[in-house]
């Protein structure tokens, strides 16, 4: 599993890889591809960026365009999945801080704030069906979502100390509303990422389903149980209750976004970025 | 069972059926009725507002008045439960909200605050026997208590999403104290009435009990646990746990009241109560 | 059980018992024992003030200076555990609070502070492998790690109400990083010594192991989860985790040691602790 990530990884962080050939028609030109189901409003979000969704500047620019209009047309619910049939999305693309300029990264990490702050706090329904494997930033966006439904054999997880790096403390947040403050602390600070049944056993998702169709549907089942709430009660009780969260970023915004420079900029970290890219390549060329 | 409790709800909100005939002599005089055992030294606090308790500005004043009671004559134990064979308490009376004056929905809301500093926050021990229906307001009355037991067959939960309103920031934080913050965030946005049964499992009861009176004596075995334990160390602890639950509606009480007043007062809220009135006096009829 | 830790608790709590003559060559001269395994760098300390590990303020120093130790030496990991076969610790020593001068009680407790700083919040992983009893102080310095195994047929708990006294908010803090909130109400207000069964199933303590050697070989491979992870990120990780927590007490350091000294030198707390050591001693008697 884990090799397969990683061949992955490679060619997704390559430069240029977004034009491969590979990339089935109906995807070719959206980083998202946004359904909206006639019967049910529903509104399936296609994370489409091959071959890993790795989330840079354009395909995080996407997915907040995405919510905002979801927002707009006052969407009663949003199901988040992937083009791919082994990834999920395989977090930040690295290429977005190694040897990247200062102004790039800061709108880089401020548009993951917005995205952050648009899905952890949507008004409407969320539910991901996490059809792939799911590290780092791909974990994040699972969890915002109020539920998850998972397919068998991937992993999920906010593995970033086993990257060498930390998850920034509104990571660390959105998985302390998931599962307990234990199994948070030992996740956290181990990197774990879980298989698809620890998932559900320590409360990182909520279903295992044996296709992405049996996800839809599951999500469907999960977003229909709102169907006689008042959408307006609904989503001021999921911004009450995660209030406290979305107000510290709030009110740190700006700093978050200078540690996060400073953090990737320093030459250890800048020599790891490219021992990893190196170490990738050689594995994605065996 | 779900129906049962709408034809009690109607019953209980319908104006002047706070003089109904068909209340037991014993409970004909107060809302609120207090037993003190002469061996433990524990008291019963029965709800008394038939048929269904629900916490008008009269019941909410006397629950006020025995916490206070209980209080200064220094309590070892609590055991609340309810007059009612079918509902704990059914919650807040709408007829406090539906076309009040301010002056009295202020009042209203400010004794609702004071009972639950003084139920949450109480020196003494407290057990709920919930033997009955306990949606919304029951449901907080119950959870700002130590313990439960519930019996078979009822429901229990925050439901006030499924009511097209929002439950207060401190009713979240009564939960919070008693499941997790995930299981929290699921009740809360669904407004979940859990069975007796699911109720045991998510954790928001502690023992199920086949009768009020196993109630009473599984509430009286966890007051005994008590016995040899300091009560003001004991007071002091429970105190600590929740003050910061307690400082924040403390620090904003009148904005509280306010938010409460503003919301209610909405003509939208107020055509919605209107229907729901109307709709439970539909039934009842039926 | 808790009689044989009585009985050890009133050895270690009459003057002058620290010389007793029972202590092993070995651990005759330090009251913390420091071995570092060549192979994986791990550092066992072995606390080593017989009978049973009371918390003295030499004892306190001892550890503080260990902690200190082990950070400047950038250790990898630690393993806490015991050199008697009983007791883990039994806590914070009586006799720094009875009939204690005001200077010496500021120190003691200001050791106890810094021990926690150094030990919750330290960069390097840290088990407990408790291979005793483990009441009050004892649990505290157990909880404080980020792994703990245990023993069979041993007790662990912060049972602070059982002796008539409040657990600081800190050790409160401590107990709600481990457990969950509702568990550690219940055993906050009841003062719950759990049995090693017990705390596995409330999630008090991670294994159980059947001997200190196994516990060691426990502590060795739970340690050996973060070879592969840089040092850096997991403390970062770790401390990000707990710093509300720690700068919680940090805002309020000298307040806390303020209430400390208030609530010891009470006449009632005085009269508590004195007709604690005379039963002690009877009960020892026997």
């Amino acid at each position: 599993m884990l090799r397969s990530l990683v061949r992955s990884v490679v060619r997704a962080s390559a430069p240029g890889s977004r034009s491969c050939s590979g990339v089935a028609a109906v995807s070719a030109d959206k980083l998202v591809l946004t359904e909206v189901d006639d019967k049910t409003g529903y509104a399936t979000v296609t994370l489409n960026r091959p071959p890993v969704n790795s989330l840079n500047l354009d395909l995080l620019k996407a997915i907040s365009e995405t919510l905002d209009d979801l927002q707009n047309n006052k969407s009663r619910g949003m199901i988040l999945t992937s083009s791919s049939k082994s990834v999920f999305s395989a977090g930040l693309d690295i290429m977005e801080m190694y040897k990247q300029k200062p102004e790039r990264m800061k709108e880089f990490w401020s548009t993951l704030q917005d995205v952050w702050f648009k899905l952890y706090g949507s008004p409407f329904a969320t539910v991901a069906v996490i059809n792939g494997h799911s590290p780092a930033g791909g974990c994040l966006l699972s969890m915002c979502c109020e539920y998850r439904v998972m397919l068998p054999k991937f992993t999920i997880g906010l593995n970033e100390t086993q990257l060498g790096i930390v998850a920034p403390t509104w990571f660390m947040a959105t998985m302390r509303n998931t599962i307990s403050r234990r199994d948070a602390e030992l996740a956290l600070t181990l990197g774990t990422l879980f298989s698809t049944d620890e998932a559900l056993n320590v409360g990182m998702i909520d279903e295992i389903v044996q296709s992405k169709e049996e996800g839809i549907a599951r999500a469907t089942a999960f977003l229909d149980r709102f169907k006689k709430i008042s959408p307006q009660a609904r989503s001021m009780t999921k911004q009450a209750l995660r209030s406290k969260d979305i107000m510290e970023l709030e009110d740190n915004r700006s700093q978050d976004i200078d540690l996060f420079i400073y953090a990737v900029t320093q030459p250890k970290v800048q020599k790891g970025l490219e021992l990893y890219l190196e170490a990738l390549k050689k594995k994605a060329a065996k």
